[in-house]
């Protein structure tokens, strides 16, 4: 669908300083695939961690959504107005006080909608401990042209 | 179900300091009804914000589940132990920059599980901006007791 | 948004015969409220019932997926194009092998998502047996009215 | 965790018969694999389908609650008692009037709460028409085994 594929890496630093909560997770992108499928990490820090030594179900949630965003901007361009219309996760053990892991790939690319998919794991673990699926509404295609060509 | 209701200000007052994410939040209740039935404000800060002006979503589904969280210790007292499984999100229109309020109500309150429904308002406004339900899985009851006693 | 609002009652006439799912429920609706509120009631027989005698679970999904899809044709209009994107269910109590009531609103009707939100009853109950969202894609206005003008 | 998995052909025949929306899809196991994943088939007919020749939503829905709870059974063995809690669904395109294909695998399989991921295709197809997570609620543990010792 995309003429060409953006680099997750420069679309994650861009806009990643805008945006307080993922500015202080720290997301880094690890392994970018054709068609949107990513691998990326949230640094871990005390801010993100709960009584018991976990890692919040916010700093988790937050991740997941910033992970599919990317993931749609690498199929359609540096779009500022792909918006989460739906969020539905499932939290699937405990996670451990490392750094996360998110394995986040696209389930649909609509002209309208595009749904994502995100597993997410503590670093080092087989098991994820949370599953993530998003909905975005897209902007209509002529002001999407029109932000992209303006980056 | 529950012999008599827990105070909603001071379970929040006691798990707020733990939680950075909800410290930061600054979140009071503000009414408390039977049942569970809460409302609560957070105070948004420059910390909650995206470009534009907008709360962050991560922002509104922590307080969806911190909201959530409290009510349904109301009804059982303050265990720690009561954990996230499910969350779905709705995000109905773009919030203003203002401080959001969470009305929050119990679906259900079983031995295992408490699911409850949360709607997010921008302070001063009539239409929600997000409506949350939440799933949380119960300790057993024995384990809760003990737990409630040591408080 | 909408210039009038159209009967549900006509609505859920003129769509039900197509749809065999639904024919079988038998749905009639049993109340009308401004902005898309219904009460809504679905006949359910054997063909319904699980071992022990409660309503199957799709059956309460198919009439909740239902419910939501008239609440939104009363605002936009017969259109046949408004389409399921999203649906989350809760199941919070076993039903009585009994009628169904849904009671549904809208919490969002934009240009391109409508979104709804049901609670499912055994007839004769207080507590719902089930709790819906749904989110559904609109078609687009020109679109839409054609079809409208043209039944 | 279970100490030997049960064949989900034969647990599947035994459930269907008394469950008409599932008998009426006439759903067949295809390949079983060690941990729950499966893939079935549902023979998609005339009271599955929507004006337009697409199959119907709940028709989807169906099947895929089937899916998990079979998938399920094969790990704990043929109770009756583990229950849907929460399912959610996201639509991702216009489905054939075909037979539907549901690969199905769980996420988790804990001592209170399983929770399974199945994408749900077209037959013929590579792009799914749908993606349901489904969360069960499993009986404990000594009344699961009367229950499947009686089996």
């Amino acid at each position: 669908m995309a003429m060409r594929e953006f680099s997750a890496q420069e679309l994650n630093a861009e806009f990643t300083d805008s945006v307080p909560d993922i500015a202080n997770l720290n997301v880094t992108v690890e392994a970018q695939q054709p068609g949107g499928r990513l691998r990326m990490r949230a640094r871990v820090g005390q801010n993100n961690l709960r009584p018991g030594g976990t890692v919040s179900g916010p700093t988790i949630m937050a991740l997941a959504d910033w992970a599919i965003f990317i993931s749609i901007l690498t199929q359609i361009g540096p779009v500022e107005m792909a918006v989460t219309t739906n969020l539905n996760i499932n939290f699937l053990k405990r996670p451990q006080p490392n750094d996360l892991i998110a394995e986040v790939s696209l389930l649909k690319l609509g002209r309208r909608l595009a749904i994502g998919e995100v597993s997410i794991f503590s670093d080092g673990e087989d098991q994820p401990v949370a599953h993530v699926t998003g909905t975005y509404s897209l902007p209509p295609v002529s002001s999407a042209s029109a932000v992209a060509a303006g980056n």
